[in-house]
């Protein structure tokens, strides 16, 4: 549980109160945050310059009172470090804490992400910083959760950076000569003599574009070495923290599939994680789901928190919609399906200058109550306090595991051929979608994770092969499990060096397949997959495109071939009966209906069931798991009303209190959380 | 009047002989000059690395000689400074003069608009050579104008301009705390304590992409900075000129709706407007009307200068076609008809080398007469000699005046949100081509121009509401008058920092709304007008977009509702009865058909007539008045022949002479200049 | 012959055996050479930080065992000189060697193509290198070709190419007087005073956007100065080899038509011609042919290297797809069959690291000789083998042609105004493929290639007219040639300035037309070429569009007229009998099928034949002659097997042995080598 003092789904916001000077918001804020059952307030987010007006003098009068008077309102604090922004004085007097950018200018002060995490100054005062704020609040009964900095990312390449990273390379390669391997240097003559010679990769050595790059082991130990340097931040003012409040859990906020950090690192030093829910206007739901399942996945399955998601509307998409009637409601209860444990805003009252005066918030430019957006938050803050602790720290129970792993996301990105098109995380969700659609709950983990909770274990596009991770996955098909992959898997290792002697490299064994080539199609282009053995309910033709790969049966056995293309007849889908288990091999990329069929009957294959019977195209289910005892959500991304077949069994409504049995309908855009008997 | 010395509408343009060390070229100049009836040339617009060679030497020999044999052979000049490109041996000598570019870096010697207008050495040399000039022409018979420098723009983001920065804000504020309350700098922990602290907002420190910017407050700000820094360069020339020649007019010719200069700023220390008028390939032709409309109106309707257009075609756009046969006439005369009193080209003979090589010219390549181009050229001087002064000093009169502000231009391009897709010219062009179709003569106006004269006033996206303006507008509904404003308006103050209590903010209560909501729509989609009250010939249902306030009625009537999404039904056009008058408030983006019948019924209830009874499609018109008797232009886009109704009365065709009565005939790209009877 | 010791078509590529420490990989790769029947490797194009690694260490063990094992085993080494990119150690120590931008940033160590050409550093070192080889292997009876650098480009904008620029100008113009006079410096004020004024004109001075420029006549000047300036590396490394391997032919690879290099002036400085031949996805393969004809042109017809393609897959593509079954074959006869005696691939063995591993190559990463790609290319190594010396130094024949040069691209390219959609090399190709369609013979050459030879010469786009070319063109139409150009020719000197007086300046006497406007298109604009004269099978009308010439007759006659427009009814193609021969100018750039008819009736009248009596489309042909024999290439682009009619006579298929009479059959994707009996 989050924290004992309120014990349940945690209600609030990012609260920028020094922005008005003015008592009369003040305490217009709290009672509207009354009326709108709001118990949790994120402060001090960017409060750094209020609080240190220069490097000697703190000053937390600000802080102090608006603390206190939360709490004399029955308010908890959410305490922010400060640190996402340093002050001007700082950029002025330390020039150190300024960043030089991908196009290697030095950039002046200006913006939030804007420190240098090599910087000693940077580092330096924001763990005094943070040091300042637990010493002072340590004890004040209000603070029940540290929020550190706001939303890490961005890299610099300063010279601090760069001598930062040769110190960070010989940590992890020991000797110059292991880096010249690790970069294979001999190709276009780069072999370094001297530490000294290597610089930061960027646009000014070899770098263009953010992700194109000459050498592919450097940009890729670079972004190792930035997630890092970030994360040391981070980690300095964790320290800080806890040798004063060792009991109040630490969190930053994250990002969902933020590319520039490794999560899946970063969650090792989070008591608990929490992210900010902003998704694009086109973003499926299905993909929100995902990064939902991918962020409980950082910690293993802990309950996470929704630290930030906008009430109404965004200001920085090209056209920022409103959100529909009940739509954040709905998103807000998707959060809590897959794990949340907090539903908070950004922000609860809208500021009236700068970038974000048009973002959305509990309490709009208006300043009163009697606003649409005020009345769903109002309405939503009722049914979490009659929830209570109910779905508090309960869990989610899966049987089917997609990996998905940074480092390897990182590589592919970076590489030059086969074709530009390939986007990991698009892979990813293709195969997660599948799932979705079925009402198959999903773990997306690590590869770090153990696998043996799992039946059926997909990664999809394991372009990187880590060390030991073969060995891993094979243990756990020989066991008997299902392993899926596809294309251009198996091909480098950790440091992006080709595994030679045939593709899929370490994987070719289990999945008894060699890969001869790799075709890249153009975007118009398509190929067919032409089933040649039953597959549960797949028959006939289906699509793929993107990349193909040649491959030839070294054991394995094809379901289907290519239907195209002078290697037409070749194997498009493979299974190799390895140990107990199966390993299959999807050489292309197929389209949903194929997907669909391939992982159902995978699932089938394994007895995994599907959340409901039946639900219609656009209703989402989700569990979670209490003491023993389940609670099924079910989410109506529809306009009108569905009906969704139950399984057996009786369920309580938890908001309505009715008795479900059979089949229920759900409203449009509506929920139900639906309690197993 | 311009000059008592050439009392008919001025023709010639810009004329560099100094590109010729040739008396031969020169003295071909001349004769095909008087061919063309040309009376005026604009010289030494940049000559400035020829007059003065060095630092200490000053040479204006080669000058001397053409203004004196162009006078000798009848012809004016309009005398510029040539202040518009530094020489290179400043840019060697006194690198202060190069600018800083909006992605910070430092600039070499190159291209023009190249001195940075807070550069102490480009302030000194440049009002030092208007000063040289005014002294040695000051009784040469021949200047008749004075061209300081040439189009002004470009900003410079240099230390020597933070530094400027720092000392206009604290002309602008007073204080520090001043400005951080202005700029709303809690917002992001970035307030400031010393004055060094503040930077140039560019790609280094706040903002990106041009337009966008984290802090919208600084971002305005250095706009207005800027403007006024590049004005402060006009006026230090202008000063210098003044002692020496009183009583010459003084211009600097501006570039129409050019976003980085805030005219009606730069107007008020302008003799004498003048611009340059090269319509993109797809400029519609009521767009360049508008634009001739907002040049006559910066300073309140006094005659402007057409003082550059290409006699055929242009250079800089992607694909230049030939103004087609009778374009370049007609062209000319649009400018005449809205308010122009002279007509002069860029440029009078091609240069030979150079980006601007392909730019069309009086006198082309070839170097003869016996061109479509020179003939057409010929033709149009003859008449401008036939007309006289018949049409110098006439007035347009109108009653409907729609508002154009720089400085809410700039605020709405620099909004976080709601929409990347509102561009506020496009939007007041919108308004402006409704009337333009129905040949209702229009002021384009500043917010300092008076409202008493006008019985209609429409200030679309009235997004910036200056201090007192919302006063100016109530007193003119108040008295009687017709207002009319839409959408994302009564938003902010001058500092762009939000009216709370409601939107439209200032103008809600002479409103009678309350804009709850601004949802935006997808370039794709679009909500619809459904009429729910009689207003002139509208009926049925229209189509809007971009965005669309929720608005409730706070007194207002609706004539419309939205017809789609969740709020279908809410009024999308009301009207408030507001002392004698009417406030209207448009809630969308209308389509043109809506416009037409909107405004056409706002102009007939104020018996505002149409300038002719009824025109075809693409004929424009307009009247200039001079002594009382009024000049009616017809102007015909068509390629082909088209009738035109006239109001009852006779007319007199100034070039032909014949009396039209009731309708009369326009041919094809042609034009009628129809005197009162 | 390129070397007497390898009397066939060479056979091999790139081979980078140092980037594997392995004895194991060393012996494959000569066991797999032999089953390829490769013949000779390039070696040592990478390895400056190998060989040196420091200042005042060499070391070419490794260097000496690859030449040492291949020889033993029958390959001979064509070997680079290792300075297409600087070790790190020597950016480290002497930052000159490092470049500046075009964006205005000092780079730092990263990438190739890396080194300012005018840096001391690397002169001095890349000089030394080159010296270094050539006293070390002068004897060594393995190296039969040098190959210098690799892949010469990119331009340098530092202090030190300023100051070299200013020499250059000083060598070029004498005076600075003269370079005023040369840019026209008087427009935009831009007169120098002082050499050391003058900059280089990058995005900090005078461009934008890669070509778009404020003074044509700097930027052009500074491309020939910076092709110079590399050229002049390679001569001093070109010198340092010579003086000890005399009689061994040095080579550098081009890259087809690469913009950056004027190849026809670097041409003069190379022994032989080699490229670089990588077809971009929707490279028309006539395109590609015409490449290799330019090549050919490149030393007036002698032939060439193909230094480097690949047998699969590119990686820097974006959509890298495989070349189909047959291509790698069919695409290496194509380059023989147009003038290549060597065919060689980038790259022997597969990278494992770094951005080049997704390349192809003949040993793939699986690392053994069981694969498509390897099968394919040791199935070519036989044919060539079997085809011994027969096609060696064999030359083509054309009595058309195409006139190709760089300066004038350039100037096109840099031109503001009158289309950005000029693309000279796209003009040039379409009059190509006209030809090639029709299986008619063609030299690619530059402006300095005597035209005695040919009767029809055409020059597409002929804006820049060297000095004394008219006079050569004059001579070669008086003496009873035929020469075409086209819209936009004429236009300056090589000064890029104006020739005054009527365009097409000093061809217009020649032409005898006088083109007094030229109209841009849009993009989806088209006129029409309305034939008014018999002209071979042209017949009524035919589209035309991007730049519209209208052209007045002086003595020409029109074969056909525009179509639309104002106007329609001006020719559009003219023909001027000069002398014994005739000139003609396209106004426009017209559809393919004009150009078929046209220009097939031009070779027609001239009695030029085609290579075959008739091929269906996608079939090309050539024809090489040693020695008085030909041998015709027929190549079938299809898929699927295609008839050809042969001229009378018999032919005997050098691959097959068969003899041919008549017509034969040209498998999909095949070739035929047919030997005239």
């Amino acid at each position: 549980m989050l924290s004992h003092k309120l014990p349940k789904i945690w209600y609030g916001g990012d609260y920028n109160p020094e922005q008005w000077d003015d008592p009369h918001v003040w305490s217009e804020d709290i009672r509207m945050f009354k009326l709108a059952g709001i118990d949790v307030a994120t402060l001090n987010v960017f409060s750094w310059a209020l609080n240190q007006p220069d490097e000697e003098t703190y000053n937390f009068d600000h802080l102090d009172a608006t603390i206190n008077r939360l709490y004399e309102n029955g308010i908890y604090t959410c305490l922010a470090t400060s640190t996402g922004a340093h002050p001007a004085w700082m950029a002025k007097k330390y020039p150190d804490v300024l960043r030089v950018d991908y196009h290697g200018r030095k950039r002046k002060f200006g913006g939030r992400h804007n420190s240098c995490p090599n910087s000693p100054t940077y580092r330096k005062f924001s763990a005094l910083m943070a040091e300042k704020l637990a010493e002072r609040y340590k004890d004040h009964p209000a603070v029940i959760m540290w929020h550190v900095s706001n939303e890490y990312g961005g890299y610099c390449y300063c010279e601090r950076c760069e001598a930062a990273f040769r110190e960070w390379l010989k940590r992890r390669y020991g000797t110059l000569e292991n880096v010249n391997r690790a970069w294979n240097t001999r190709f276009w003559g780069h072999t370094f003599y001297d530490w000294d010679e290597i610089v930061a990769p960027n646009e000014l050595s070899e770098e263009w574009a953010g992700n194109r790059t000459n050498f592919q082991g450097i940009s890729l130990d670079y972004r190792r070495f930035q997630s890092d340097s970030l994360l040391e931040c981070y980690k300095l003012e964790y320290d800080a923290i806890k040798k004063h409040t060792p009991h109040i859990p630490v969190t930053t906020n994250l990002m969902g599939t933020y590319p520039e950090l490794d999560y899946f690192a970063w969650a090792k030093h989070l008591d608990v994680v929490s992210w900010d829910n902003y998704p694009a206007l086109d973003t499926p739901f299905s993909y929100t789901a995902m990064v939902h399942d991918l962020m409980r996945g950082l910690k293993s399955g802990q309950p996470f928190m929704l630290m930030e998601q906008t009430p109404s509307q965004q200001n920085w998409q090209p056209y920022n919609s409103l959100k529909r009637p009940g739509v954040m409601r709905l998103w807000s209860y998707q959060a809590v399906a897959r794990g949340a444990d907090t539903v908070m805003f950004f922000q609860l009252r809208r500021s009236i200058g700068a970038c974000e005066k048009f973002h959305g918030a509990v309490i709009e430019h208006v300043g009163h109550e009697h606003t649409r957006v005020f009345r769903e938050v109002a309405e939503l803050g009722g049914e979490l306090k009659q929830l209570g602790d109910r779905i508090l720290d309960a869990r989610v129970e899966a049987k089917v595991a997609i990996v998905f792993d940074w480092e390897n996301r990182w590589a592919i990105s970076l590489s030059s051929g086969p074709t530009i098109a390939l986007d990991y995380v698009k892979e990813v969700h293709k195969y997660y979608d599948a799932l979705f659609k079925q009402n198959i709950q999903v773990d997306m983990i690590g590869v770090d994770e153990p696998l043996d909770k799992y039946d059926i274990v997909i990664a999809p596009v394991l372009y990187m092969v880590k060390p030991g991770y073969a060995a891993k996955l094979e243990a756990f098909v020989e066991r008997g499990g299902t392993f899926v992959t596809t294309f251009f898997s198996g091909i480098v290792d950790e440091r992006d060096i080709v595994r030679t002697g045939g593709y899929p490299g370490e994987l070719r064994r289990m999945l008894g397949i060699w890969a001869e080539e790799i075709d890249a199609l153009f975007p118009d282009r398509r190929n067919r997959i032409v089933m040649t053995k039953p597959h549960g309910a797949l028959e006939g033709e289906y699509e793929c495109g993107l990349l193909c790969d040649l491959i030839h049966l070294e054991g394995a056995e094809a379901i289907a071939v290519y239907g195209d293309d002078f290697y037409a007849g070749m194997p498009v889908v493979t299974v190799n009966r390895f140990g107990a288990g199966q390993a299959w091999y999807v050489a292309s990329s197929p389209d949903a209906a194929f997907l669909e069929g391939f992982l159902g009957k995978l699932c089938a294959d394994k007895n995994i069931r599907p959340l409901v019977r039946k639900a219609p195209e656009g209703v989402e289910s989700s569990r979670r798991v209490k003491d023993g005892r389940g609670v099924l959500f079910l989410l109506n991304h529809n306009a009108d009303m569905k009906e969704v077949e139950l399984h057996e069994g009786r369920y309580r409504d938890l908001l309505s209190g009715e008795t479900v049995e059979g089949r229920t309908a759900v409203p449009g855009r509506g929920v139900r959380l639906l309690e197993e008997a």
